[in-house]
């Protein structure tokens, strides 16, 4: 029998540099990434099964009936979901899978798959993620105050993960990632002598 | 308020490869080794402090009193221990400390510091621990057969520790090491958030 592959969730505050930290995991590891399922229409250039599975609501409501999304949530007015078979059979083959999610979606994963590994990046101080989020200039005062009120909520979930780290820099953060992942495959209970 | 080290205990049966995995770790990764202290009789060149504390039988016997021992043991009436304050005290100024002892000893400490990070240095499998102790010529054939009635019981123990480390090579049995003792310092409950 192969071994299993181990799911990965990551999560952490908007701003904190998820999406470049696990670029250069992805980089350096071969990792299958969950893709999300939503009924938000596609935006240019977005293909389904690639940036996400384009679900009608019916489709998407059908699915949870189903027990078929590891989370899910509702943003603005759309569904999004983490479907489940996609993931499962990359684990069955023996491929260790991550997700990315918001912090909520990454609770409710530990619910559905406690023996999920799960990962919080953080900022190294609130200060610090204070000064990239209003550093990005691209939204309003408001909408920055509330990504922080968010963050500041967020940041106390932190001690229910497994893991905490924290991004001083996207080298070091990718390599401690990368050591949880290795780490976690040493695991007793995942590990068959012969 | 400094970050504390974190004690990591290492084991597996006889021939596995310890010593020579955990050479490699020592040139790799600053981390204090524990020393043992033993009432057997300095050989050689060994000196107090150094490779040993050597104690008399009064003094050993006073250590285990006053609880001053992670774990101790008698082996062909030499008694062997690992002293509790050299571990501490290094913890304290936030040193990672490893202490590599025998399978019997690595369980007591589990009683002893439940917050200790176990790993077990397990061979390929039992027939290559066989080649391998076998293949060292240096002993009888019924010592060789007690060395493997013994390893033999301690694989069953492996499931009981925190991480299996299979030592297919040094360089990547090394690499798993230094990735779980990576992977600790970002455990939940040992990262503060600022």
């Amino acid at each position: 029998m192969n071994k299993k592959g181990i799911l990965f969730v990551i999560t952490g505050p908007s701003g904190v540099g998820k999406g470049t930290v696990l670029a250069e995991v992805r980089r350096q590891k071969d990792v299958y990434f969950s893709i999300s399922a939503t009924t938000r229409q596609p935006r240019e250039g977005e293909q389904d099964g690639v940036h996400y599975f384009f679900l009608t609501r019916e489709q998407f409501e059908q699915k949870i009936a189903e027990n078929g999304f590891l989370e899910h949530a509702e943003f603005s007015g759309n569904c999004y979901g983490t479907p489940a078979a996609p993931v499962d059979a990359h684990l069955e083959e023996g491929t260790d899978v991550i997700l990315e999610i918001e912090v909520q979606g990454a609770m409710q994963v530990h619910r559905s798959r406690p023996d999920a590994v799960r990962i919080f990046l953080a900022p190294p101080s609130y200060a610090e993620l204070e000064k990239r989020l209003t550093g990005r200039g691209t939204e309003t005062e408001e909408a920055v105050r509330m990504r922080l009120e968010t963050a500041k909520h967020e940041l106390t979930l932190a001690p229910e993960f497994d893991y905490v780290v924290i991004n001083n820099t996207v080298e070091q953060a990718v390599a401690d990632v990368l050591a949880i992942m290795q780490a976690e495959a040493c695991r007793a209970q995942r590990v068959t002598l012969h």
